[in-house]
């Protein structure tokens, strides 16, 4: 075997070179003040300053099976985008500034056209929300993917005062569910959506107009992750609890941050999901029920807050809706999907 | 299509429940003081105090292809360590203290007979290393896996005081190398290696003892990344760099820490590597420079310290081993291998 055996074993030294500096390049674009050079390149360092009792939020996700969408159009920027919001959002939650991100990206062989667009992507997202991306990983991993496939993750860390912490402990019966509208599916309930419309075996079908949307079915399904950060940042001591809609849409969401004996009432008719939704229900025959578990049905972020703060709230975020109303748990339901 | 759309499309959200929760249990065991209980779960939340000026240190890594090892062998415990270990190791080398770590499974289907071992094995090692597991993702991502692969990603975040970090800026013309044994392949190689045994066509070879080889090569291609931690912690201030001998090997990992104008010169004959190496170039036929830049050949971690604190090293760290030294850099080369 020649000095260029591991070449030939699938792993390219030389070209993970050269998009680690165009990665660099990209990063650099995100980093502020707080972010040190230091002579190694082991680790990514972030000066922590500010804060009396600083305390840490992270969070790890990916987009799940977006990626395939995104591979088959060929279009990766709004994945990167995606990558860095959905785990943003996460970590509003608690009331979350963040403040660095590092991704994981997982290939059979390295190709500039994919890894330079994704990362591209999420150095917009994160210049969007002050994130400084950090670090990462681009690792060949020959025999593991087929062609054109690959995996994607993201780590988000931010900070918030210990006193300032949203968590739900304040959280009454009577407060009130306000909406804020996703830009469509997010990240999750693809795997549902490549499945009935029967993606995988018939691409082609991602560039069909289908009745009631305004672009093809694959720009539909891209549209990105919204991130939710700058919305909120300056009102968080207004709320008392913020569920991120992802997998398992309102149905397993709310309960994450309801109290014991809570529960809530979600009126379907204050707001009304985008296209994409019904179309995936009527072609799919999906119960009604499961929709509302699978995906976010045009709701992104739930904010719980007291009739006043809503009111504020409201006034502040134009776009806020609202959507319910926490109750006391009469039975195993915590949320009540009702009409007016 | 039945309520339960969502599982035929392959996305198993009562499996991901009931796994969820002995993931749950795993972690905690890794939890102190520090790792807050938050009302929701969209983030971990862990409580910095101590530091006057800290400087938060983070990586993102993943096993690489050992993770096929692995698969074949049905053994995932020491895959679960060594994502731990080798993130730990990386931000060890700016001095840092590892706080918490994320993991990040992608599976095509979830199958409790995996996750739980790798599980284990990241507590096993979080646990060993001081470090909570915070939070992590466990994606289904049906179609994207061929049966019994999955990926594995993982990223820890430590902390560092701002005037103690371990940076190359007083590396000096002169100083030694102190070299720390691997135990064996680390992660890193092991593209490489599975075609030279041709391991995916012929996966009975890992049952196979070769001469030279204490155990089966899929045990000895399996023996975990050291952790170098516990080893280093109370001794950072007599350190001036510390090189993470990964991808790239010796060749490619000390320059990383080298200052400009200067190399370093290694001694080969300062140690003698483990069987498996020499087998593998056999095998192979690969030239001993490569060997070099992919394997970490038998040293996992290399310290640079000038004569008087390397004597002290050695004392404190048995089987520290002088290999080589700090010279000016004469010509294009950064890491000169040599016999005495």
């Amino acid at each position: 075997m020649s000095a260029k055996a591991y070449r030939a074993a699938g792993v390219d030294l030389e070209a993970a070179d050269s998009i680690k500096e165009n990665i660099v390049a990209f990063a650099s674009l995100t980093h502020g003040p707080n972010v040190l050079k230091n002579g190694n390149s082991f680790a990514g360092l972030y000066r922590l300053s500010g804060y009396k009792k600083p305390v840490l939020i992270s969070s790890t996700d990916g987009v799940g099976t977006k990626l395939k969408i995104a591979s088959l159009i060929g279009h990766y920027e709004s994945i990167g985008v995606d990558l860095v919001n959905l785990n943003v959002n996460d970590i509003i939650t608690c009331g979350g500034k963040p403040l660095f991100f590092l991704d994981y990206i997982s290939v059979g062989a390295l190709d500039a056209q994919i890894i330079e667009p994704l990362l591209r992507g999420m150095a917009w997202a994160c210049r969007d929300s002050g994130t400084a991306l950090i670090g990462g990983e681009t690792a060949q991993a020959p025999g593991m993917y087929s062609s054109n496939t690959f995996d994607l993750a993201g780590t988000i860390v931010g900070v918030v005062e210990e006193s300032e912490i949203i968590d739900n402990t304040n959280v009454a019966n009577g407060d009130l569910l306000l909406g804020l509208p996703s830009k469509g599916l997010h990240t999750n309930g693809y795997s549902l959506v490549r499945k009935i419309f029967n993606i995988d075996q018939n691409p082609r079908v991602l560039y069909e107009r289908f009745d009631g949307l305004d672009h093809s079915l694959g720009e539909e399904l891209l549209k990105t992750h919204r991130c939710y950060y700058k919305d909120l940042e300056s009102h968080y001591s207004r709320i008392k609890a913020i569920a991120h809609i992802s997998g398992g849409g309102l149905i397993d969401n709310m309960p994450r941050v309801l109290p014991e004996g809570l529960a809530c009432v979600v009126n379907l008719d204050t707001w009304k999901p985008s296209p994409i939704f019904p179309l995936i229900q009527s072609i799919g025959n999906i119960d009604h029920s499961e929709m509302y578990r699978v995906f976010n049905m045009g709701i992104g972020m739930v904010l719980i807050a007291n009739f006043r703060q809503a009111a504020l709230l409201q006034k502040e975020i134009p776009d806020a809706i609202v959507i319910g109303q926490v109750i006391e748990q009469k039975d195993e339901k915590r949320v009540v999907l009702s009409r007016a």
